[in-house]
């Protein structure tokens, strides 16, 4: 009978190092993946570390750019903000990594992939949902979830194994980052009531430390994707990483927020995006010279739901398709550059343009250029009110002629 | 055959100034009113300028109390934000400025109320709305909407007629306040690439100017509504100045906008809320801790609309009366403190806790505390992921017992 | 040490006959409670049959008034149809129920209540999540779901027993029936493709076999609920039953639905609703003439979502609650009558007329009684037309001024 | 001087008649314009009388298939019915005359364009605005709401110039019909207690004189649009126009409705669209087995928005765009077969199947072939019920771990 094999989302940390070698000690070939989404780790560390650790093959895939394009974009498409504040980081990256999986056990004939997920998260939600989507036959497992160590006997376990163990053991944080930015929970954190520590934070500088010089930047938009910095353009993936840098060092973009989860606890997560802070406010401003009142009042339904599908790992069903097309489609217009100033926490926009914005000057003025036909108010006001005189006239015994 | 009576909402500048002289020359006795909403006015000035110019009455009334408990409360109960932006200002004292001329033309047996509104604006749709809702009989005029006189005819009409010319006649600015904010517009302010200049400001220092010290802020709310600063007890209205003015000090509520008007035009305004931005900042930060998620998720849609029926004058309808009563009844449990630090126009969150949080450590802990059953998890990704896993079956052609 | 106790959900049919039986076999103490929500059953009978089975205690429960007037109301304020088709039949008596048990296992100490209900349906949800809203601390058992059982080894199970075997022993049907309707599922109903046969119903004539002549009734309405018939007043779960009657003689209620229950799967229901039908059609036309247009429009809304969280057994929660009180509110100036002819599966409004009504024969008017004032939809098409214009002018590169 | 010459929609009626007089007496150049929008009107008899009234041209334009395929096939995506009653029969045709006016205008070199209607329906703001969303610089003329005639005095006036009065003048009613449907209103039917006489109808028979015969339909969807019944293909609009014959004869789709106008008014409506109901009632039973659950949950939201920007006029739009582009994406899935049975008013879905049915017979049923994994329900329910059961322990004082 042939060895059973399965492909493992490798990250390089104790958790999925300990996976590798529980999954060879259950007789499974283990086929490792790591994606550089964008969170700077030394990849060729890790591809030696898998094989070191028993991995048959260990694939690095640069996935910085398709991460960007293919699914960052839709975020900032639908200014994405789950409860209106958690721009959605690692739930995007889990679709991408998800596809991946399949994709390498189609190639290496594997009936196994696997995650290293708890059970309490998001995210084993959002792998099984994924992977199910783009093979229903394929098996999941979530060895992390199944065994049920204490932190001490997977310790226990790795040195037994002559797994290495971290460095960082004694971190109390759990951290996951991309591109988009970067989420941190557990520990002192699990405190709603206690300040997150300076430590909790790696992407931004404390407000406090932040240059005492304001830096201005020209952000130029087209059909809803910032294109160009102060000119200079960059491909979507480059240019958020560039946006992380410098406004990280400006402290922008810290979120502090107890979230309802969609395994039905609730939790508390702080997270940095300096560069998603900067796009979407930015982007959010320049859609309101782009956009038409109807579509700018309808635009957070869709988003609200788009953003929820997503959180909930639901990327790869019709509603989300539907929804990333209606999105899309809603950005065509939004063109043009918008200024901002960073500085000590704060995205200021000072100025936005567009050739196609619909603000008109000499409609909105009060000065003698003034092209407002000011009657028109009269009966627009007055068949606007009507329902409301009605009503009141109902309850006040008046007859409609009086 | 008796002298026609009008009530005139008199703000004591040029416009309604003016108003008063022209309803003179109409025939007209005229009734001043001039509530105090919190604008920090001279009323004893404005009362006695009313007199002067002609007025055989003049009511000054101070609402502060009325306007914070009765109409900026559903505000924090709400959230509002018009376009995720406008915190509405001016769209609040419409209404209790509206019931206000009501109850005076009925005291006074006028059959006419007045207000000084221009054509162009959300403001005297919001008037005559309000007022037709109160009392569908009585007429509304609106002589600034009426006549049609440049600038320098109205000027010219008041030197005639011996009208006072504001000492800040040249201020390009067009004002409007009351103890929520302040909003500006015109002028400059109409170019939206233009970056506001300072001078459009008074409420708020720039964030350059802040103070380098942060000052921390314990926020104490019950049922929604924040009732002590610092473990110090305030009236609603009085807390609300109070920190207009500790936050404005910290550049803090600074709001640019280019909104979408009722009367179908983009208009670039300018908003000063500094304690609009401290109250719903750590309102809704509480709230994430003490609703429940599907109130959260659903309260949001609430808020939207009434946000709009409010932004568009529909303040005494049936609609807003029954959101009014939903958004209340979803704040019972919105108790609690919320720590924020104010910073160069940064309110920033430390820490949030309440008798009522449906925060739960032990089922949200990593630790050996964790009360959370994740084997749970296992049947509910399988049943939850179920409509997406039969999807993908039937579209790759899997049968169910495969 | 004390015998453990349990509180089952009786319904004197084979599943929870068995039900008993088992308990006892694992030790319990069992006490039966049976509600009538106005199933129209025997509830004597069940009474000796529960005690016969082995239970210590039965208790017969009417709480059709109840029923009615605390979970069907809400039904017709909020219109409530699941996916447009199912007016929540079975989905209200499962709270109700719950809460029976909870109340009853306080009275007699017991530690543990159950339900019939197996591990595919929604009802298992609406239980369970009820139960633990009401006691978190009750521990919940579902036997059904936890043997797992053929058919075939129940009744070898019941037979083994002396378990009565009912004589429709043979239906292939699985039925939920209360005062607001019938559902029906199971057998031939599994294939969407075949009509359902005659047998499937029980409330209701086909429309083939209905009266040649038609039947008029004048419904009376107060705050949104039907109180008399004809003139005739009833209590609601009598006018309710009498209108089961009444239309069911007509075929009228009849529904056919494929619906997409909470575990994830599609599933097809028949349900009988004659009295619904009736109530709800009446009603949604009584709206049309006494609710404002804003509330007509929004209304949806909030009926939406009451429907799906009752749907997904969140009665107990406080959005349900919140949207309760919020329907009832809406409903207050619903009152008047509705003529409606009932005719072979027909439900007819022939007129609605109500003290409240909000229609203006002048204003609707295109006789020379017409009070409405024409000349003001100029201005309010100029308005109302302004952003479409405005955005055709910049495509078309058209000038303000022209 | 060029003569001034308008471009009008004629009708063939009393009021375009009068309106082509009115244009020539005050100098104006007439070209008159009717489409064939599946009326059933003598076509060539109008083009005759135009020319006879005096226009100097008259375009006779057979639209039936684009109003088809560009206007009627989004409104059966969309499953629209404005206020749930109002398949939006009138709205439709609005923008197709719209756009034929604009470009005939353009053909002729004419500035003026003209609609024949009052001033209190929607039809003027359907016309004004998408005349204007067409060609913002063209002037549109409305002579009807313009001239403030009695019927008498228009009928004097018609007398004086020779136009010839209908035959039908006595008619009571105000008609308009596309192959979509015909909506009446005016005479006894604005008394919204009278139940509409049989004259009113015209294109259903009372359902009391309807066949004792059944009629059997299968229709077959491609994409959301009906192709065929009983398996002979139609192109759209012929099929609607046989659907209306065979289903009017069945008494089918009569509306007698309220509704709420967008210029602040009630109005009573009588509707006829006998094709629409049996298209849509089929068409939404095939969605409930090919749509996901989350589709089908969103869709009502899309389609309330899309029908009301369309009741509303704004059919050149951009949100409108959007949301046909949607609409139609999310019918993609949307084939198969219906059999319905038309009976006496009742249109009967009986069965339904197709190659996208999400509906799986395994899944669903209660039998031995179950391959539904009833164990995971267990832990479905403890993680969709924790937060209500969260909520409960904090009320009730219980902790975690009890």
């Amino acid at each position: 009978m042939a060895q059973k094999k399965v492909v493992l989302a490798y990250s390089g940390g104790l958790d999925t190092s300990v996976t590798i070698q529980w999954f060879i000690d259950k007789g499974f070939d283990v086929v490792a993946v790591c994606l550089d989404v964008g969170e700077g780790k030394d990849l060729e560390l890790i591809h030696d570390k898998a094989l070191k650790m028993g991995a048959s093959e260990c694939h690095i895939i640069n996935t910085q750019k398709e991460f960007a394009e293919e699914f960052v974009a839709y975020t900032i498409y639908g200014n994405s903000m789950y409860e209106e504040k958690y721009p959605l980081v690692s739930a995007l990256s889990r679709p991408l990594i998800s596809k991946k999986l399949v994709e390498i056990a189609h190639e290496t004939n594997a009936d196994y992939v696997a995650h290293g997920c708890t059970g309490k998260g998001n995210d084993q939600v959002r792998f099984e949902v994924a992977i199910k989507s783009l093979d229903p036959t394929i098996k999941v497992l979530a060895p992390v979830r199944e065994w049920t160590w204490s932190r001490e006997e997977e310790i226990e376990y790795a040195k037994e194994h002559n797994i290495p163990i971290p460095v960082d053991l004694d971190s109390p944080y759990s951290v996951d980052q991309n591109l988009w930015g970067r989420s941190n929970e557990c520990g002192i954190l699990e405190d709603p009531w206690a300040a997150p520590p300076e430590d909790a934070y790696d992407l931004t500088v404390n407000i406090k430390d932040a240059p005492d010089e304001a830096e201005e930047l020209l952000i130029t938009y087209e059909k809803g994707l910032p294109v160009a910095v102060n000119g200079e353009k960059f491909e979507l993936h480059e240019l958020i990483l560039h946006l992380n840098n410098v406004a990280g060092k400006h402290g922008i973009g810290r979120i502090d927020h107890v979230e309802n989860r969609l395994v039905g606890i609730k939790s508390r997560e702080i997270y940095e995006t300096p560069a998603a802070k900067v796009i979407l406010t930015a982007k959010h401003d320049l859609e309101t010279i782009t956009l038409t009142k109807d579509i700018a009042h309808f635009k957070p339904v869709v988003e609200q739901k788009y953003t929820e599908q997503v959180y909930n790992g639901l990327w790869f069903t019709p509603l989300s398709e539907t929804l990333r097309a209606t999105l899309k489609d809603m950005q065509q217009p939004v063109n043009g550059d918008v200024r901002v100033e960073l500085y000590k926490g704060n995205v200021t926009v000072t100025g936005r343009k567009s050739e196609n914005s619909l603000y008109n000057e000499k409609l909105a003025t009060y000065t003698k250029e003034d092209a407002f036909n000011q009657e028109a108010s009269v009966g627009f006001i007055e068949i606007f009110g009507l329902p409301t005189k009605v009503k009141a006239m109902l309850e006040q015994g008046v007859a409609v002629d009086e």
